[in-house]
C-alpha cells in the first residue's frame, strides 16, 4: 500500500498570504474541518513568535482529534546559546503540541549572510535543538529551509544539515523550495539523490512562484518523498504554497496513494469552498478539481463529445471530488446543452416537450439582448421555471427610487434608495444609504425582504461585475451585470442586462434572491421526504 | 542557442474560457500587443466554425506584423469525403493565414467512439488534409489531440497519427494533453520517447486541470519539445490552458532559452495586465511572475532578510519581468516615465524640478486608490497641469442630483439628472433624462456647459468602460470608469475611480470636458503664433 502523509500549513504559512488574517474562531473551524478530512498533520502556528498562537494552542488541548496530529512550528535555537536558554524552544514545548516542526538553514549563504553565524554552529544548532525536543518526548519534523537552493549552491553542506537532523533523532526531513524557483525535473533529481543518502522519511514543501508547486510536490513524491506540505487552498506568502486540494486528488486518483478515504475525497470541493469562506478569499473559478469551472464545458464540440462519453473531455469524474459538471450556455452551444440544463431541474422533461423549444427561444432572445448565461445558472434556472410554470414571485415591487446627490456646499456624493414591496398582501416600505446607487438598492431590498424571509440574511454577494456591451455607444450602451452570491453552502450567479446599470443590477439582484429562496424550499422539502 | 517557439491561443482556445467574449476591436488589440511582445505564433480563430472569426481574418490582412505569424485553426477533413469538398478546409485557405493548425485524433477511443470512423480512415484524414494544405503553400502545425491519453491507451496507433502528419508534410506535431490529466513525469517520458521516433519539430499543448500545465510544458521542453502552446494569461476551457506568462520567464530565466528579448520580458507584467483588462478578467494577485503579490512580502523575517539580500526570499529580481517588490504597503511607479509625460506638455521642465516629485507622488497616490493611467493621457495631463499651476477650472459645480425611479404602477425605469453650475459668475441650472444615471448626467452637464462653451458640441463619448476593482466586495467595491472621447480631430481617454459608479463617471467626464477645452485653447494659440 503506497502511503503519503498530508501536512497542512494553512494556519501557519498560509497566514503569511496577502490579506489573510484569522480570528481564534476561524482557526478552530479550520482545524476541525481538516481533522474531518483526515489530514495527517495540522501545523497550527508558531507559539514562540506570536502570543496569539500560544493562546490558540491552549484552546487546542480541549479538542478531541479523530484523525489529525497538531504540530507547532519554530526555529532551531539561536546561535551560541544553550537550548535551555532559548525562549522559542521553551514555548514550543509549552504549546503541548505532539509534533514539533523545526526549521533550520540548509543554504550556506543563508547561514553566513542572513543569520550571520558559522556553518559549523548552524549544524550544532540543528543537532542540539532536535536532540532536546526528542528528549522531551516530541516527534520532530525538520524543515530544511531553502534546501534545493542550498543543494545547488553547496551540495555537501546541504546534505550535512539533513544528516545532522537524522542523527539527532528527527522523524522526517522536509526539503523546502522556499523561494519557489526550482524546476520539476531538478526537484525530482535532487530528491532522488537525497533519498539515497537519508534513511528516515523525506517530505516536500514547495511554493508557487513559478506556478509549479503542485507539480513539484508530485515529482518529489515520485522520487521518494512520503510527506507533502502545503495549504488546503494554496494560500501563502507571495504566490502561495503548494495547493493541497490539487495534490490530494492527483496522488490518490492518478498515483494510487492511500490518503484520506473515498468519502473524504468527495468532500474535497465542499471543504475547499468552506475554507475559502473562512479565509475570506475568492476560490478562483479555474481552480483545479474544486473550482466552479473545473468541469465546465463551453465548446459545442466538447459538449457533444461529453454527452457521448464524459472521459472524452474530463480526466476524472467530477463527483469523485464532489464537484459538478456544467455546460456553459453560450452562443456556441446548442439545444442539447439547454435540454441538460432543464433536466437538471426537471429530470422528466424529454427533448420533445414543447417547453424545450420555448426555453431555447427565450434564452436566445435574451442572448440577443446581450445576456450571457455562462456560469449564470441562477438566471437560467429562473428562466426555465418561469416557462415551465414552476415559479411564483416571492414579492411584488411597487416602487423604487434612487437619489444620488452632491448637495450644495458639499463635495461629498451620497446615494439613497427607497423601496416599497408587497408580500402576501402586506406592504413594506424602507430605505437605505449605500456606497453608490446599486449598493444602496441592494441594502434596501434585503432590509425589506428580511421582514418576510429571515433566511435572506444568510446570503450575500461575493462578486459584482459590470461589462459595457457595445462600448462605442458610450454611456448609452447596454451594460451586463453579473452577480455571484453565496449562503455558505452553495454559490450561484445571476445576470441582468439593461441600458441602465441600476436596472441591470436590479434584475440580477432579484434573480439572486429568488434563487436563494427556491433552494431553501427545496432543501426543506428534501429534509421531509 | 537553445530555441523554443511560443504559440499563443488566447483568441482561439482562450475564448473557450468561462465568461470570455471578444469584440472585433478586442481581438485587434490583443493581436497587436502579442506581436509587440515577439510571440512567434498567434492563433487567431477558427474561420470554418465561426463567421465572426472569418471576418476577423479579413481585418488581419491589413495589419503589418513585425514579429508574429498568424495561424488559423481547424479540423482534419470530415470522414469519407474529399478535401476539396470540405467546407472547413476551404475556409481555412480562404482565411489567408500563413500558418494552418490542423487538429486530429490521436486517441483510438476518440476515433471509434466520438467521431465514429475507422482507425484507418482517421489516418487518411490526417494525411489528406495536411498534404492538401501543404500543396496550397501553407505551413502546417498538426495538433495531435489527446495525444498522451492516446499513447497510454494504444501507443502504436498514437505514434502512427504523428507519423502520418510528418509524412504528409507537417512542420510541427504538437502533443496535446487535451484533458489536462497527465502527470509531469509521464509528459517527460512520453515526449522523450516520441522525440526518438519523429524527426520534425515537436510542440506541447497542455491544460491546467491538475494545476500542472506550466510544469508539464517545461517538462516537455526538457524532453525535446521546441514549441509551447498556451494562452498569455492562462484562460481557456475548464481550468484553462498553460499560462504563457509563467512559462516564458521560466524558459528564459531558468533554462536559458532564446525567446522574446530582454525588453519584451520587462513588458511581461504590463502585457499580462493589459490582456486581462481586455478579457475583463481579474488577474489573480498570486499569479506567478505577473501578479500583484508575486513579489509581495509579509512575514517580518522575510522582509528583514530581503533587505539584507533580495535573493534570500526572491527566486528572481522582479524587474526582470516588469513586476515590483512590495512590502505589502505602497505602490511605486517609474519616475522616468512620469518625466516623459511631463515633458510632452512642458518640455522645459527638467528631472530636478520640484514639481516632478510632487506629480510622481500624486500619481502614486491615485494609483494606490485604484487609478490606472495606461492610455488615460487626458487625466494624466490634467494631474500634471494642476500641480504645475497651468490649470484653471472651466466651471464650478454647485450641485447635482440624480433620480432613478420605477414609479408606482409602472415597470419602466427612468433616470433624470439635475445640475447647477457657475461659469464666470453666471449660474446655469438644467436637467436631462437619459438611459441610466450616467447617461442622464452626461447629457445634463453638456447642456449646461454649451451655454458658455459652444465648442463642447463637437465632442462626444466613443467608449465607456466600467471595471469593478476588488470585485469580492461586490456592490461596495470600488469601480474604475474609463471614458474615451473624440472631437473628430483628436481622441483622448480619461479615468475616474470611486466606490460609486456615478461619481467615478463624473470624475472621468469632467476631465474629458476640461481636456477638450484646453486643447481648443492650445489650437487657437497655435493658429495665432
Amino acid at each position: 500500500m503506497k502511503q503519503v502523509k498530508i501536512f497542512d500549513s494553512t494556519l501557519r504559512d498560509g497566514a503569511q498570504g496577502q490579506g489573510i488574517s484569522f480570528s481564534l474562531e476561524d482557526k478552530i473551524k479550520i482545524v476541525k474541518v481538516l481533522d474531518e478530512m483526515n489530514i495527517n498533520y495540522i501545523e497550527a502556528g508558531n507559539p514562540g513568535s506570536n502570543p496569539k498562537d500560544m493562546e490558540f494552542f491552549k484552546r487546542l488541548k480541549d479538542i478531541q482529534f479523530k484523525n489529525s496530529k497538531v504540530a507547532a512550528f519554530g526555529s532551531t535555537r539561536r546561535p551560541n546559546i544553550n537550548v535551555e536558554d532559548d525562549k522559542n524552544l521553551q514555548d514550543l514545548l509549552a504549546s503541548g503540541a505532539e509534533v514539533i516542526v523545526v526549521f533550520g538553514k540548509s543554504w550556506d549563504f543563508q547561514v553566513t549572510d542572513i543569520i550571520k553565524t558559522s556553518l559549523d554552529e548552524n549544524i550544532n544548532m540543528i543537532k542540539d535543538t532536535i536532540k532536546y525536543l526528542c528528549e522531551n518526548g516530541k516527534k520532530v519534523i525538520f524543515d530544511a529551509e531553502h534546501f534545493y537552493d542550498g543543494y545547488k549552491a553547496r551540495k555537501n553542506y546541504a546534505l550535512e544539515t539533513l544528516k545532522a537532523a537524522e542523527e539527532a533523532g528527527a522523524d522526517v526531513v522536509v526539503l523546502c523550495d522556499t523561494n519557489g524557483g526550482t524546476l520539476p525535473k531538478e526537484i525530482y533529481d535532487i530528491t532522488k539523490a537525497v533519498k539515497e543518502q537519508i534513511a528516515i522519511e523525506i517530505g516536500i514543501h514547495s511554493h508557487d512562484d513559478m506556478g509549479m508547486a503542485v507539480a513539484n510536490s508530485i515529482m518529489a513524491v515520485e522520487a521518494g518523498a512520503t510527506q507533502v506540505q502545503g495549504t488546503f487552498i494554496g494560500i501563502g506568502e507571495r504566490c502561495g504554497n503548494a495547493n493541497l486540494s490539487a495534490i490530494i486528488p492527483a496522488l490518490k486518483l492518478k498515483l494510487g496513494y492511500e490518503i484520506l478515504n473515498n468519502r473524504n475525497l468527495e468532500n474535497l470541493t465542499k471543504t475547499a469552498r468552506y475554507i475559502s469562506e473562512i479565509c475570506n478569499v475568492t476560490l478562483v473559478d479555474q481552480k483545479p478539481f474544486v473550482g466552479n469551472s473545473a468541469f465546465a464545458h463551453k465548446g459545442g464540440m466538447h459538449i457533444d463529445a461529453i454527452t457521448k462519453a464524459p472521459k472524452s473531455y474530463e480526466h476524472i469524474a467530477p463527483e469523485l471530488v464532489g464537484n459538478k459538471r456544467r455546460f456553459l450556455v453560450s452562443e456556441v452551444s446548442g439545444k442539447s446543452t439547454i435540454l441538460q440544463e432543464i433536466q437538471k431541474i426537471f429530470p422528466n422533461i424529454s427533448k420533445d416537450d414543447t417547453s424545450v423549444k420555448k426555453i431555447t427561444d427565450r434564452l436566445k432572445e435574451l442572448e440577443y439582448e446581450g445576456y450571457q448565461f455562462e456560469g449564470a445558472e441562477g438566471t437560467i434556472e429562473l428562466v426555465i421555471r418561469k416557462i415551465i410554470g414552476k415559479y411564483k414571485p416571492f414579492f411584488q415591487l411597487n416602487h423604487f427610487k434612487i437619489i444620488g446627490e452632491q448637495p450644495y456646499g458639499s463635495e461629498e456624493f451620497s446615494s439613497t434608495a427607497v423601496i416599497n414591496i408587497t408580500v402576501d398582501g402586506k406592504s413594506e416600505m424602507t430605505a437605505a444609504e449605500g456606497e453608490g446607487p446599486v449598493n444602496a438598492l441592494d441594502k434596501a431590498i434585503r432590509k425589506a425582504l428580511e421582514v418576510f424571509y429571515p433566511e435572506i440574511k444568510q446570503a450575500r454577494l461575493v462578486d459584482y461585475k459590470v461589462r459595457v456591451l457595445d462600448s462605442e455607444s458610450a454611456t448609452e450602451a447596454k451594460v451586463r451585470v453579473l452577480i455571484e452570491s453565496t449562503d455558505g453552502i452553495e454559490t450561484w450567479s445571476t445576470v441582468g442586462v439593461s441600458r441602465d446599470v441600476i436596472q441591470a443590477s436590479w434584475i440580477a439582484l432579484v434573480d439572486s434572491i429568488e434563487y436563494k429562496l427556491i433552494k431553501d424550499i427545496e432543501r426543506k422539502v428534501k429534509a421531509y421526504f
